[in-house]
């Protein structure tokens, strides 16, 4: 069955660290550090931890000169190029690339002397540190809010957004510095959305996604999803950060299922497909999902494994799974390729599928 | 500051029970109970705990004549319009239709005798009651595994599901009915999207999103969200059920972020917005947006809250919000309106949100 595909807006590529974004790169997963930047070892665990999980760039804070005094050690250790999140200070800028930062995030609305801007784009430049430029909704708001008030405010926020950064994109364009990425954020799904649609007829520098102060785990997923799907769906973003209150590996993981339940990122991993339960489901299906999850990990890319709570309809359902369990009261039958196999007790799910799996995996039929 | 807003697109209205869905209603949320339809009270205790979240609609499974017979007692117990999900049998459609279930949910696919069809259409057409009509991935790869696997693997599977609902909305056009809901569901998030841009470019009935097998809470939501996010950013979809493996009222809890994200629903309490972690944050933020949340459950409609772990940026991200808290390490700063109101420790943060939120509500100044 041919599944259909994104394609995705063609931008220009940025090379950050060994890693190449936008272009036909593939879309990069973010997040950011939590821990004291300065404290190197507690922000050097969480970076691989990220890492590990399938971040690609890690972001860290860098508030303070003593975070600046860190970064050399945490690129030199890191796995991931490393990006340095600067406000305010461009003496912070200057000295997180001369640490070898592999990307600035800088908001020049922060930086009020075009000369220190222009300072950093000459260190950019000559390290070839791409810099990422963003407006968000709260510091167009808080402007807003002070003597330019009742002029902006007849001005749809998404446009005020878009104006601010293209006044911002122009000081590094006047300097022929144009190893940019781009942003515009808003905790609001629909404003991204709506903002980066703009931005995207308008640049084609590479676009970087996210939902500011989405909230913790379980409004957070939904909200970033939302406006990050509609935007992906229509081939818009090439770096993206899901942004929650909580554990950044949360952050991973679920932009790694965002990317690949849209095919824009392989997994690494079996996909797993369960059914929703009903009034027909006589087991726990939850705990099972969870319990062959868990047995799954790191196991099976590229395969399809659905869990399913009913004898009745799941051999339908299970969507062309590659190996199926279909769990009764107190047994299951398992399928491969959509044939019945064998028939497990069902305290013998999970090791049965992870089994046909790895067996599946091996070449081996059955 | 004007936000963007989503236009939905134009499509029919039809009635379920007293309840209106398409053409100008909001759109309808929907998920389905997960006890033996024929154990009334356990069903109506889900139904009614489902119904209190936000559920507009509920759906019960009825494969047996026990649970046919189930379903007159749980209409009329009933907070909000049942829809009956009936397979396969034609006899099972014809009792819940007539124990006066609101909407019938049917797969004309399962049903093989076209006489049997046309007598459910008319019970319908009698009761006025409407008829959800479906295909799914799963049954239209089944099909296509058999005998015409040849012809139709050369047919992308989107057009495959378009073509087999075409079918049979045929069969009910056929017969002058034309009080229907279509969906067209699959597990995979893309062609989810894909296929009811189709449905949408071919008809005006209201349509009905979901993604199938979407997996556990925490998969499926981002599934889910990918997919009806992007559909209802363009304006289709007319009533959705999130469906996850596991307790129903996350699917509706889910659903009710996901319209409200999209400015599709009202807040039936204040929107909690809160930035993510970083390096800068010197309280277990996390913990302290929950507890927020759990306070101001069912309070401060319209509102928006700010939980910010961060007294430097934290003021000016609040982006907007009527209501904000910047903690720092031991004590945190409330915003009324942006400006600054009083100073607590960090311990009685969300007492002091939960108050200020109903002196706002009160109209009370500060």
């Amino acid at each position: 069955m041919d599944l259909p595909r994104i394609s995705r807006r063609p931008t220009r590529q940025v090379r950050v660290g060994e890693l190449t974004l936008g272009g036909s790169a593939p879309i990069r997963i973010q997040s950011m550090t939590n821990t004291p930047t300065s404290d190197v070892d507690a922000t050097m665990a969480q970076v691989s931890r990220l890492a590990r999980a399938g971040c690609d760039l890690v972001r860290v804070a860098v508030p303070t000169a003593a975070d600046a005094a860190a970064l050399g050690e945490i690129v030199r250790q890191s796995p991931v190029p490393i990006i340095a999140d600067v406000h305010y200070s461009a003496q912070l800028a200057l000295a997180a690339v001369a640490a070898g930062a592999h990307k600035i995030r800088l908001n020049p609305g922060n930086l009020t002397d075009p000369r220190r801007v222009r300072q950093i784009i000459a260190a950019c430049r000559e390290r070839h540190v791409p810099i990422r430029v963003g407006v968000n909704e709260g510091s167009i708001v808080q402007r807003a809010q002070g003597d330019q008030r009742r002029r902006e405010q007849a001005t749809p926020l998404v446009d005020l957004m878009a104006t601010k950064l293209a006044e911002y994109v122009a000081i590094f364009e006047a300097e022929h510095f144009e190893d940019l990425v781009l942003a515009a954020k808003s905790a609001d799904a629909v404003t991204c959305i709506a903002v980066n649609r703009l931005l995207a007829q308008r640049w084609d520098y590479p676009l970087h996604l996210g939902v500011t102060h989405a909230g913790d785990v379980h409004t957070g997923a939904v909200r970033s999803a939302a406006a990050l799907g509609a935007l992906l769906a229509n081939g818009i973003g090439d770096t993206l950060r899901i942004s929650l209150t909580g554990d950044p590996l949360e952050e991973v993981l679920l932009a790694k299922e965002l990317l690949c339940s849209l095919h824009l990122r392989p997994r690494d991993e079996a996909e797993i497909i369960s059914c929703p339960t009903c009034g027909r489901v006589s087991v726990d299906l939850a705990a099972l999902v969870r319990e062959v999850r868990q047995a799954l990990t790191g196991v099976g890319a590229g395969l399809k494994v659905a869990v399913m709570g009913c004898v009745v309809n799941g051999p339908g359902e299970a969507e062309g799974a590659h190996v199926a369990a279909c769990a009764g009261a107190t047994k299951a039958t398992i399928y491969v390729d959509g044939r019945p196999v064998e028939t497990v007790p069902n305290d013998r799910i999970a090791e049965a599928l992870v089994e046909r799996v790895r067996r599946y995996e091996a070449g081996l039929s059955g």
